[in-house]
């Protein structure tokens, strides 16, 4: 028997529980042993619950049971998460985290601290919910060099945006109807200003290139500036507006951003609708691998915090080595970041000159929008686009493109 | 230094040469070790190809040498792959394949021995070429009951049917066009008919539900049926026709097929075009995941054979647990297996009665084909359909649905 203390009795706390349960034969023989939740730790009690009887408030009573060989922690944000996983760790007890505040943060550190101790610190659940990546990219893309990775990584902007373009509304009416139908917190701002995007893109950049990736340095945009009209456009292109969060490493220089990006009908993210999230990676002998699925939800992040268990249970004595050295991995600056742009400008009789005097060769799009000019540029630089872009007035908003 | 050994220098074989040379530094710091390929079993010589100093043309030098730990086997084929294979696991040699006729047929028997002796037996690049799906299915989906597991699974057969839908051809045009890409064989059969659909569809149920399914049980049909007329109905109807290879528990009754079916636009699998591969699996707290990518081609395919190595080299003497019992998994009979049918019919004036008297409720489908008409029936089995299909004459095709 091996025994598992869950620290957070949430949303996700009550979906490991509940997977736990629902699952158990099978999850023990894939484990090679019984799970069994000693303690779930919580501030709150929940009388009439089952788990009434495992509840602790003071993490103390977990941290010192020389019983408990794995800690599933899925409180949210850095501390005290950060200070309990660390203790848990330097007693030898094993942890998975659904937490990616807390793995963008001190990953590198937690990850060398389990290698020391001989047993593991485990995230799948941080990034993707239910999808695997984590695992995937550090123990199956193993004979690739990724020079790429690009997600959508956020169910609620995704959701938001798919909803958007089928239905033709503005930004504010679907944020509304998202956060009603619970698909958007109250405060939104950590979702629709790309901020949660942001640390999972960082976690997964600096697994992909084997160290540390500061989510601060990453360049991130939100999408509370799409409107309707910029997804008609993006419709007249064929194209999708999509929040993608990209790391790409262009000869030896690394850029990481995210922002929202106009994606070709070729491109595997571009049919990623509503809630489901999907990572993009591209190797160079593998080419091509998406991976899909449900990005958040309590039952699909569950599930990838328990099979993180039962690997910790397969290896309780034995490190499952992780590339994520503590060494900073400089990003380039973004300036010299190369894409096209498309550009929104409210037009008068001198527009479409100044645009061609600034831009030399640009492709207009009409998407029947009266007033306004739309265009798309060449490939340029952010600091030659930013530079072009003020020769002209007037201009209404501008998103890149992704081939 | 662990010593590899390669069987077979053909196309595969030729690309994980490629693989370990251009990421050899990467590999060796994932592996944990200097990867060294010591022999090539190979028929042929290669003068002047700087292989040719490893190649030997007896197993006995590789199966004897104690220095060998892995041996990589990528001849394709029952035999000798495996008398080969099952000598070098009970030689106590970890065994990496991208074979998927020899682990569809011995795979079980193969990680049993693997087991015993505390080595392994690693086949990621026997399906979806290279697309991390067996060791998800195995590491990652651990906390899950898999009930459903269908994929696009065979590029031949996925470019054929994409390029009659984008170009409007008919079945032997396109595929005279894939002979001469390279992206069909000269026979095509294995392909077009769904052999080797069927036998990626048996290993992936074998470890999607843990016991041995028999690709022989397991419903078979190609695409050569399929025609220009019948991808105009789809279209109509916002679906795709795709290869699908499946396996469903319903119930306590596990049916698995391989035909040719018309995809809903909201499914996952419906975007996935040309030669691309991809796998879609439902867990029971999971939901819907896919995994998405190159399925064959020399260096996706060699990526995954290495990626394989680097894992056996990780666990030189501890065996990776795969639960895949020799026990047979019974599979229920096709004709219960319930589902929509789409059917063409010669049309004259007292059709639309007898398709009325035979399945009742229709929906008519207008594709503006003369002389035919073209319905869906509601959900049935197929013994239920094939009954009501007999009370009617002339019937041209009929195509199942997913949605």
């Amino acid at each position: 028997m091996i025994n598992i203390a869950l620290l957070g009795y949430g949303t996700v706390g009550s979906g490991v529980v509940e997977v736990l349960k629902t699952n158990q034969v099978s999850i023990n023989k894939k484990a090679g042993d019984e799970l069994n939740l000693k303690y779930v730790l919580d501030l709150r009690d929940f009388p009439g619950d089952p788990i009434q009887e495992k509840i602790v408030h003071d993490y103390e009573v977990i941290v010192n049971d020389p019983e408990i060989k794995i800690v599933i922690e899925v409180m949210g944000g850095v501390e005290p998460a950060y200070t309990f996983v660390k203790q848990a760790l330097m007693n030898g007890k094993s942890v998975c985290t659904s937490n990616k505040e807390l793995v963008a943060k001190h990953g590198a550190e937690l990850l060398q601290i389990a290698k020391e101790k001989n047993i593991n610190f485990l995230f799948e659940a941080s990034v993707g919910g239910g999808i695997p990546i984590i695992r995937p990219l550090n123990s199956s893309l193993t004979a690739d060099e990724i020079d790429e990775i690009t997600g959508i990584l956020n169910g609620t902007t995704n959701y938001i945006l798919s909803k958007m373009a089928d239905e033709g509304l503005d930004f504010d009416t679907v944020l509304k109807d998202a956060q009603e139908k619970g698909y958007a917190e109250r405060n939104p701002e950590a979702d629709v200003e790309g901020y949660d995007a942001c640390r999972k893109i960082a976690i997964l950049s600096s697994l992909a290139f084997g160290q540390q990736v500061d989510y601060e340095d990453i360049y991130t945009e939100g999408i509370t500036k799409i409107s309707a009209e910029d997804i008609r456009y993006a419709k007249k292109m064929g194209r999708a507006i999509k929040l993608l969060a990209s790391s790409k490493k262009v000869d030896n220089s690394f850029y990481a951003m995210v922002a929202p990006v106009m994606v070709a009908s070729t491109h595997p993210l571009y049919s990623v609708n509503n809630v489901f999230n999907a990572i993009f990676a591209h190797g160079n002998v593998l080419g091509d691998v998406m991976f899909y699925g449900s990005g958040a939800g309590k039952l699909p992040t569950a599930s990838a915090v328990v099979a993180d268990a039962v690997d910790a249970a397969k290896h309780l004595d034995q490190n499952i080595v992780t590339f994520w050295s503590s060494n900073k991995l400089e990003l380039s600056d973004i300036k010299n970041s190369k894409k096209r742009f498309f550009v929104r400008i409210h037009d008068d009789e001198v527009k479409a000159e100044e645009v061609e005097k600034a831009f030399e060769y640009v492709e207009l799009i009409d998407a029947g929008i009266v007033g306004e000019i739309g265009f798309v540029t060449e490939v340029l630089t952010e600091a030659e686009f930013a530079a072009k872009a003020e020769q002209v007035e007037g201009i209404i908003n501008y998103i890149r493109l992704e081939d």
